[in-house]
C-alpha cells in the first residue's frame, strides 16, 4: 500500500479544468498499488481513478499502456479506459508527475481465490491474449529473461541476508534458464502482472482486469506461468492442482495451448518464480528510510521456484492430457 | 496514512449480509485517517465508508459517537450518518474489530485554507456547539487537561531527544496550566479535532464535518483554541491574524463568545498546543518497527506554544473589540 504524493485541491482543480468532467466532489488516496499514487476521484460526471506515475521511466511507455487499454476494451476486455482531456490527450501532468485519469471499474479483488475464480482467470487471460494479437505497438518486457541478469547483479551481492545460499541459487538458476529458455513459442501481448489484486469480480463473475503497467510483448505461456504462481498455491506453500487444472482448462477453452507451450511450462514457471524472487529480494534489501511500503516476502517465491524445479511435465500442474 | 487491516471479500460479504445495502460492488482501502482503518465501500445502495476501530479502548465510546452524529445531523450539521444493520444496531464486528458503516460525505479537505475557509469553519464550529447543547450523553475528554499529566509522564523522559530542553518546558507548562486553567467557562460538546482534514468543502462552501472520534464534553472555547492552531498558522510558523479574525468573526456571528472566554483564549491556546505537542512527541518517540505511519512533527506545536506564551489578549488573535 502506498500513497507517495499528496495533491492539493487547488492543483487538482486546475488539472481537472482541462477535462470535461464537471466539478470536483471528492478525492481520496487509495491504499492500493505499490508503483504509483492512486486517488479515487468523484466529479459531477462520475467516479474515476487518478494515477500519478512515480517512476520517471514509465512516462515513455504510457502511450503503449493507453493504447492497449483502448484496444482491449474495443475487443470486449473490460478494463479501465483512459479519459481524454479537452486537447484529446489522455496524458497530463500533476505536481510534476505524469498523470492520467481512467474510468472506475466496479469489482472486488479476491484475497483467497477458489477453483471457479481460477477458471474465470484462465479464460479471461486467453481472451486478453487473443485480443492483443492485433495491437500494433510493442513494448519489450523489461522484467523478462533479458532483464534478469541485471536484476541478479543487483540482488545477488546481499541476497544471503535474505536466505543463506540464495545468491548462489539465483546465479545457477539464471544460467540454467538462459541456456534453456524457449525463445520461439507463440508470443504477443501479455499482462505480466495478473495477480489477484488486478482481477476484479462481482459475485462469481470476473468483472474486469486492471493495472496494465507491466503489459508487454512476451511468450503467451509465460503469462500463464505467472498466474499458476499467483493463483494456485495455498498459503502454506503447497500447490493446489485442482486450481491449476481449473486455470489451464479455463485458458484452453478459449485458446488451446500448443504442445510445445505445455512442454515448456515447468521452465517458464521457474522463470516466473525467479523474476518475482529477484524483484522482491531487491525491494527487501532496499527499503528506503521512512518508506510507507512494507516489502513482500521474497521467500514465498523461493519456495515456488524450488517446487517447479521438481516438475517435469505440465500434467503435474493439472493440464488435461 | 493509516493503520491498516485488510478485509477479505468473504468476511466483508458476510458482514454486509447483516445490512440492507444490496450487493457489494467495490471496496478500497483509503489512505487517510491515522487511528482507524477506513474503506470506501460501493454497494447497490450507494457509497459508504466502512471503519474498523483499531484501538480496543474506542469500543466503549462508540455509542456516544454514533448518538452524537445522529443528534447533530438531526439539527442541521452535515456529518456522516451511521448505517444501522437489520438488528437496528450501527455497531458490528469485522475481523475481530468493532466496525461501523457510515454514509459517504461529499467534499474535499483543504490543504491550504484561506481566509474565507476560516470564516466558514468558525461558523460551522459555533453551530456544532449550539446543536450539541441538547445532546444527553457525556464523554470526558481523555486528552483534556486532566489527561495531560499522564501524557507528560510518557513524553518527558525522552522528550529531549526531540528537542533539547523540551522535557523541562513540558513540565513547567503543565504546572502553569494546571494552576491557571479556567474550569468554569461555558462547556458542552466539542469536536476536539477540527483539523483541516476533518472539514470538507465543495467549492467555497463548507459541506460537512467528519471524524468525531475525539468528540467529548469540554470547554467550548477550547475547541476554538484547537482551530486557531490548526487553521491560522502559516507553513513558516507565523500566525496569520487575518485568518484568526475570520475564524473568530465566523464563530461570533453564530454564538457570541463571552468576555471571560475571550480572556481565557491565550491560555486555552497554550493548552491546545501542549496537548498536540505531547501526543506528537510520544508518537515520534514510539514509532513501531514496520509502521506504516510517518509521525507528525512535534516541533510545529512547540513553536505554536511559544507563540501563545507571548500573547495576553484575544485581540492579538484578531478578536474584534
Amino acid at each position: 500500500m502506498a500513497v507517495y504524493t499528496d495533491v492539493g485541491e487547488e492543483e487538482l482543480a486546475s488539472f481537472l479544468a482541462n477535462y470535461d468532467l464537471g466539478g470536483l466532489m471528492s478525492f481520496k488516496g487509495i491504499a492500493e498499488g505499490v508503483e504509483n499514487t492512486n486517488f479515487l476521484l468523484h466529479t459531477e460526471r462520475g467516479y474515476f481513478i487518478l494515477t500519478l506515475y512515480e517512476k520517471r521511466v514509465a512516462a515513455d511507455d504510457l502511450p503503449f499502456f493507453i493504447g492497449l487499454m483502448e484496444h482491449l476494451a474495443a475487443r470486449g476486455i473490460t478494463c479501465p479506459q483512459p479519459v481524454k482531456n479537452r486537447k484529446g490527450s489522455a496524458l497530463g501532468e500533476l505536481v510534476g508527475r505524469p498523470a492520467m485519469i481512467v474510468t472506475f471499474l466496479e469489482g472486488v479483488w479476491i484475497r483467497r481465490p477458489n477453483v471457479s475464480h481460477c477458471t474465470a482467470l484462465g479464460s479471461a487471460m486467453a481472451k486478453l491474449h487473443q485480443a492483443g494479437a492485433s495491437f500494433e505497438l510493442h513494448r519489450k518486457n523489461a522484467l523478462g529473461i533479458d532483464g534478469w541478469k541485471n536484476l541478479a547483479h543487483l540482488a545477488a551481492p546481499r541476497a544471503d541476508e535474505v536466505s543463506l545460499g540464495l545468491a548462489q541459487l539465483i546465479l545457477e538458476e539464471l544460467t540454467h534458464l538462459e541456456n534453456n529458455w524457449p525463445r520461439s513459442l507463440p508470443a504477443g501481448i501479455i499482462h505480466a502482472d495478473l495477480f489477484p489484486d488486478n482481477v476484479f469480480f462481482l459475485g462469481d463473475r470476473l468483472s474486469g482486469l486492471i493495472d496494465f503497467y507491466f503489459a508487454c510483448n512476451d511468450l503467451l505461456a509465460y503469462d500463464i506461468a505467472i498466474c499458476l504462481n499467483a493463483w494456485c498455491f495455498e498459503i502454506d506453500g503447497s500447490f493446489n492442482v485442482t486450481k491449476g487444472r481449473a486455470l489451464l482448462a479455463g485458458y484452453n477453452g478459449v485458446r488451446k495451448l500448443e504442445k510445445r507451450e505445455a512442454d515448456a511450462l515447468p521452465l517458464l514457471a521457474r522463470g516466473a518464480s525467479l523474476r518475482i524472487l529477484l524483484t522482491r529480494t531487491i525491494d527487501w534489501l532496499n527499503v528506503p528510510p521512512g518508506a510507507l511500503v512494507r516489502p513482500k516476502d521474497p521467500l514465498e517465491y523461493l519456495k515456488k521456484l524450488r517446487f517447479h524445479r521438481r516438475i517435469d511435465h505440465a500434467r503435474d500442474y493439472g493440464l488435461a492430457a
